[in-house]
């Protein structure tokens, strides 16, 4: 099966099982909306390739990991947009949630998905109830505070940033938990792991940089320029395009050094690369004219 | 050492561990704010003496199940008092957190608390994996969709309301996450208890209607009148005071009836009933002149 079908059958799976019983019919039909069509899913892709590069001998627990993470990035998008954070109109190319359900019910979508999360791990535990904890305080750690992306998304209430913890923890932390959780739910020790997360975060923060300056709405499926209009770091902005994508491919090149050694390290290492490749938008590597 | 006390401890360690490393700060001062000082903390006083009841045999477990139940019922009065919600002034005789910080920093507060829940328990797991996870599952179950708080908030927002799975989800609901943990973090199964977890939350919800529409907003500590004013059920307007304190007591009595055989079921039938008499404001109880 490819990753993108197992990730997919398991998200619509544990959005199924939120709605057994009487459940208002609503909030129901949010929770699906906030997971469907999936972006990328590049979180959930990268924990299962950690996992199969180390075995996968639970997939299982894999599944059930990509899946926890895929909604509690959900959550975060649903949250993120909301009018007192980013007053987002659109997300994936289709109305922010709160535009197309309401306020309401973008607050409790983001509290629901994050709840089924870790419930998802817990459920998923049998015969490896210690990969389950781990999995679960590895994700803990990732979403909330101080380090997780609610940390991150806290910085921008503070007057003084300290810019490393906030790219660490607003973008970086989910990378962190693909990594680790990865391993984790394969049998392995987390913490190697999570120097290559690490980096894929700050090479995701910076093609994300070059696309939020160069792309438009429609090839984004959500607005572009927000980080001048609201006065976030853009590494574009401080590095110029040509020094952003210097840095992305040395940060890239760090990734992939990083790896740890596993039975699917080659593997590994190509699909990290090409999953990379197609971040960047073509533009920023076109020649400049008169240069 | 008194109840309150371990509750009251359990909570602050759980909110300096979300306070390490180069964490921003006014998230950090925000979820100290929303924890502090505690309500009646009822909820973990029921989780810890039906722990008790059961024999408490790992009390660092107990605590941390307190200590994550009332995390995520503080979460859910931070969320509940934001502007798209009850757009609460005051709380716990202060005023609201979107108040005293800001909406942005009360979405990630009730966010943080949230994940803090889980994070508690599953390092609180060492030599009691099993139960960790049973305790994830219940609190998870009984927070987000389609049978906790979360599903008892989005009632709200349909045209049709199932009274009964709309009670039993948004107020009940901690109540028999708070019998279950108890019973299961002293090593018992949680089912045999949840129907004194519903049926204290329904004693709870009837309290909780009689003080709305009897007292004023300095005893209560927040807003009253809030039922009907936002046009929700109230069972006053139903059953009239008399008729609703007679509920009350048949409730009560049919919640202690309920208890599982334990060691400490005696002590802890007195404890139901002691708190249950302070819930029902007195002038309830007074005669009607004319009557």
């Amino acid at each position: 099966m490819r990753l993108s079908d197992r990730i997919d059958a398991a998200v619509a799976s544990a959005i199924q099982s939120g709605q057994r019983g009487p459940a208002p019919q609503r909030l129901s039909a949010a929770l699906h909306y906030a997971v469907t069509p999936g972006g990328a899913r590049i979180r959930p892709t990268i924990l299962l390739s950690v996992a199969m590069a180390c075995g996968d001998d639970r997939p299982a627990l894999s599944d059930a990991a990509a899946a926890a993470l895929e909604v509690i990035h959900c959550a975060s998008l649903v949250h993120d947009d909301l009018p007192c954070f980013d007053d987002a109109d659109t997300r994936r190319g289709k109305p922010a949630l709160h535009r197309a359900f309401s306020e309401p019910l973008a607050v409790l979508t983001g509290d629901s998905l994050i709840v089924m999360g870790f419930q998802l791990l817990a459920r998923a535990a049998a015969h490896a109830p210690d990969r389950a904890l781990a999995l679960i305080d590895v994700l803990a750690t990732r979403t909330g505070m101080p380090f997780g992306i609610c940390a991150g998304q806290g910085w921008e209430s503070e007057d003084q940033i300290d810019l490393a913890a906030y790219h660490r923890s607003k973008t970086g932390a989910l990378f962190i938990a693909a990594t680790q959780m990865g391993a984790i739910a394969a049998g392995q020790d987390g913490e190697p792991w999570a120097e290559l997360g690490d980096r894929i975060g700050e090479a995701f923060q910076l093609a994300d940089d070059l696309r939020d300056a160069l792309c438009d709405a429609t090839e984004l499926g959500k607005p572009a320029g927000q980080d001048d209009l609201h006065g976030r770091p853009n590494a574009v902005a401080q590095l110029g395009i040509r020094g952003a994508v210097a840095r992305f491919d040395d940060v890239l090149a760090g990734a992939i050094s990083s790896i740890p050694a596993c039975p699917g390290e080659a593997a590994l290492a190509q699909m990290v690369r090409a999953y990379a490749d197609r971040l960047v938008p073509a533009v920023a590597r076109q020649p400049i004219p008169g240069e």
